[in-house]
């Protein structure tokens, strides 16, 4: 199997599951996830404060379903678990329409989508389920069962470190804490794992790559209460990984410092892409909200393709494998891995010859008949290495200035180190 | 009465003194402006020398007009004080049309507005009249007359401080030297005198408020040869307020900084108001040539409507009460106000939580349903505030970097300190 | 005979002459040049090293042409000196089309056009013609005959030096190898040679004017290895003149530092001239590519009419009389001339009325009838320079700020200096 059948095959055994920011069905996805990447478990007890917050207790779903004065089930968990919201307390009890009316959520504007919603926060309950549904309950009494519990436990997250040559880091970290929804959030925990894969099968890594994978918010502030310091002395560049599965154009999200190392090589490999959308830093959207908190301010941007709450189809069961396509997730673990690619070829190199050009021809590397009318893409890529190859610039600022592909300069640069031409610093 | 109506009424009193750089009509028109704004009278001595000038001598009109060969007056004085050239010397005489025409001026290109000119610093003497009367002169011999005086006078400045917690000022500007013209000038001094009235009323002002009135040009020059060195040490905005009586879209234009305080400001709010126009600084215009002179180098702007030389009624009779309009006179008094509280609201502010956000759900600053697909813009300021208060910005850069309201945001800062997450530096 | 006669009766004795990087073609249009711009000669033997590079052998060609198989004379030097690939090694044979062919180049693109083509670095040889002619070339047995000589002895350059006052210099650099093509390139050193001749007429200059022609790239490489230490102390600006004899806009391409003072002052002109284009740095082209080499990183652009490579006559036969315009070559003369009065005049001033504006009324600088709605784009020109003669910005930061016109700024300001109204630094 390929990597786009096999992402397929992985999002079909997560789909069903019941996950939320704690709980069985979010350790079963850490599983699964791990037979492609193998995740170290760090565990933070109930009750235990992690900077302004405290680790919520377990949320454990049994069932939990309306009954209609026509017996029949309406919003059934089992069915579709976007139709409980998460972390809703246990409740049973018999109530008329207009009583349980407040309770029940739905998007009048999207009729036949059922809404996202949680409570981790505040104890309270209730049910979600298409508008067109709701507008079709029959007045009278119903049933309600809620039958869940929570009960201290713990929050989990998935950790994987690939050694490099180098201590400098480079984070990808997603989030697992969503029910059933595809792009936004099946996506970004499966290319995570691919590129974790991909990646730990590579030789010669220069940098160490840390991956993470959690439940959002409270997941990276229990993260940052143990990892925090250490990345702010070793972090070089960041990316959140969401929103990665359907076929709308990249978007990259800046960091907070917006012209951080992780967002100068989204940006250019976004421009080789080609066509792209850029989005300034806001504290709104995903773990950059932490790790750009401003005591933290690391350089942590996110690569997505359409972003979180620029399609309708977000926070909703629209949001389901009929949206997102595995060619385009496939597509964007390639930018991610061009992105690695760029990061560990992003040498400062100096020329040997400082003083006019070396000369090319003897060497081999430049037509040897003169004055033609058109120059390869190749050796204009070698004479704008050799012109700013100052022993400062990085090469991806050789390529912000030239213009000529962070690939093709990675590979030009190599060669013109094997021919004595360039050193690294 | 309201302020639009209470503006109406001042103007309709100002509008037919005949006011010059010095004179009765000035001082009387200045006495009006103090039943409003209370001013202190600066008065430079005819023939004082500040910086490379010297305070002219005091010019008194008694009475102009020409009499032409059929006996019917023209170009009279007490019927439109633009007919005469400002500061001519006395004459009287009688001359033929020929002799006679170099001394009167009119636009051709606006047959029926009569232009407004002065000769302050050279002895001459002239008239003023449409074109259209200009072209339909008879031939044959006119008396002139020309009953004015000048004299060993003073010049004066009327000046209005408002006392803050703060020795740092904001100065507002404006000239009262044009006989009768509307959006430029009286619009300037009757808003300045407005905003005075509403700045003393209120409480706990950090910034000491500076308003000056003064003749233009010669009128600055002094004003700086008294309090240039105090401003130079104290002041961090201020505004030239003229030409805001027209229906235009407002125009800021910038100090010779062009980053300073006022331009910030005046920036930040021409943007939460809407579609305006942005002018760069050019050494051109009122006072702010002098405010901003190279050795002061003052942060001094001017925030008007239809800028000065823009509208084709600019320095002619047709810029009259017509013209404007009381509405987007009092509409520009908002606009500066505004000014006011942003100046007053723009403390640095620090996050008490730099590490990750604070839990805002717990302090009922959140919605505690999760995941939903709107956020209130209220909650979005709460989040740009508590990422960017980071102890050096400013909340001017705040509302630069967030595009969030500045009204907004003071606003909010306001309850988040309450709720202590942000503490003033 | 003006100047653009001048330039057309020098083209036509220098356009027949078959030149390349060394040989006595070369070396006679030098002598041809040196009647208006009398130069130094650098003489660098055949086998020196410079740099990475060594000086090749002199290039002597007597007669070069291929006989066709009806006895018709093919490709004959004596009839176009394009015909023959520069730097032919000698060959003398008879051979088959078929192992012909691949000797001889032509553009399929440009049917009627011969390429120019050159071998200086790899021995070799080959014949260019039209591609029209090249498809019709009859089958059977050519008669190759090359009579060249590759023999040891000199590369030479030609230097020029006007001093100045002071010894901070500007560079005219042109080169002078290819055989008979016009726009590139031999309205480079025909620009030169009448920039030199006016430069050296004016008296009083402040900066030392060098003027180099030599040979592209191997002469800048030789020509560096000899002065480059002097001009990375000396240089102020420099500039490569080439492709300045078409119709089309001015352009300049800046140097490697981006905004040097040759960067400044060109683009400055080029905005007062009108529409142009830029181009910013890019390490293809001519000489430019040695001196903006990392070790150097000299202040040097070039002004060029349309630049070469952008148009389709570029290194062909079509780059001829026809289409080159004397008139157009007299224009950019002028647009040089004018960077070096630009250059001349750009002091730094400091006003000596720095608190308030001087009163330029009473010295006859300013009308003397106030408020009339028009102002003289002199009297602007004086504002701003009173404005930002603040000691430390020069001329030119005082145009790019202004707005206003680079040659009038230098006669105003050199008329406030008689006015005491400021003084140079």
């Amino acid at each position: 199997m390929n990597v786009t059948q096999r992402l397929e095959v992985m999002f079909d055994e997560l789909w069903p599951i019941g996950r939320s920011i704690t709980g069985s069905g979010y350790r079963q996805s850490l599983d699964i996830l791990s037979s492609v990447m193998p995740t170290d478990r760090l565990v933070f007890k109930t009750g235990l404060k992690v900077f302004d917050w405290l680790i919520p207790k377990e949320w454990i779903v049994r069932d939990a379903y309306l009954i209609d004065p026509n017996g029949k089930k309406r919003a059934e968990y089992k069915v579709n678990n976007l139709h409980l919201i998460g972390y809703s307390v246990p409740f049973s009890g018999r109530m008329g329409l207009a009583q349980l009316r407040p309770q029940i959520h739905s998007l009048p504007g999207q009729p036949d989508a059922i809404p996202y919603l949680t409570t981790y926060y505040r104890e309270n309950w209730g049910f979600c389920m298409s508008d067109r549904e709701l507008q079709s309950l029959p007045e009278g009494e119903y049933q309600v069962c809620i039958d869940t519990e929570l009960v201290d436990g713990h929050l989990e997250i998935g950790e994987a470190v690939i050694k490099g040559k180098s201590d400098r880091e480079v984070l990808f970290s997603t989030y697992l804490c969503h029910p059933s929804m595809a792009n936004n959030e099946l996506s970004g925990p499966l290319l995570a794992s691919f590129l974790y894969e991909r990646i730990s099968e590579m030789r010669n890594l220069h940098y160490t790559y840390r991956f993470v994978v959690q439940p959002e918010t409270i997941g990276s502030i229990a993260y940052l209460s143990k990892r925090g310091d250490w990345l702010k002395e070793k972090l070089d560049a960041g990316f959140v990984i969401t929103c990665v599965g359907d076929a709308g154009l990249f978007t990259y999200k800046s960091s907070r410092r917006g012209n951080a190392l992780c967002d100068r090589v989204a940006k250019l490999i976004l421009r080789d892409i080609g066509e792209h959308r850029l989005e300034a830093f806001a504290p709104f959207g995903s773990d950059e909200r932490q790790y750009c908190s401003p005591g933290f301010n690391l350089p942590v941007g996110s690569l997505m393709r359409t972003m979180y709450g620029r399609f309708p189809e977000y926070h909703t069961s629209l949001d389901d494998k009929l949206f997102i396509s595995f060619d385009a997730m496939t597509k964007a673990l390639e930018a991610y891995l061009k992105i690695v690619s760029a990061l560990e070829g992003n040498w400062v190199w100096k020329t040997n010859f400082p003083f006019c050009e070396p000369q090319l021809g003897k060497r081999g590397l430049y037509p040897t008949l003169g004055a033609q009318k058109q120059r390869e893409r190749k050796v204009e890529a070698l004479m704008w290495i050799l012109n700013l190859a100052d022993g400062k610039s990085d090469l991806l600022e050789i390529a912000e200035r030239s213009g000529c592909e962070v690939e093709m300069l990675i590979s030009v640069a190599s060669e013109a180190e094997v021919a004595g031409l360039i050193s690294k610093i």
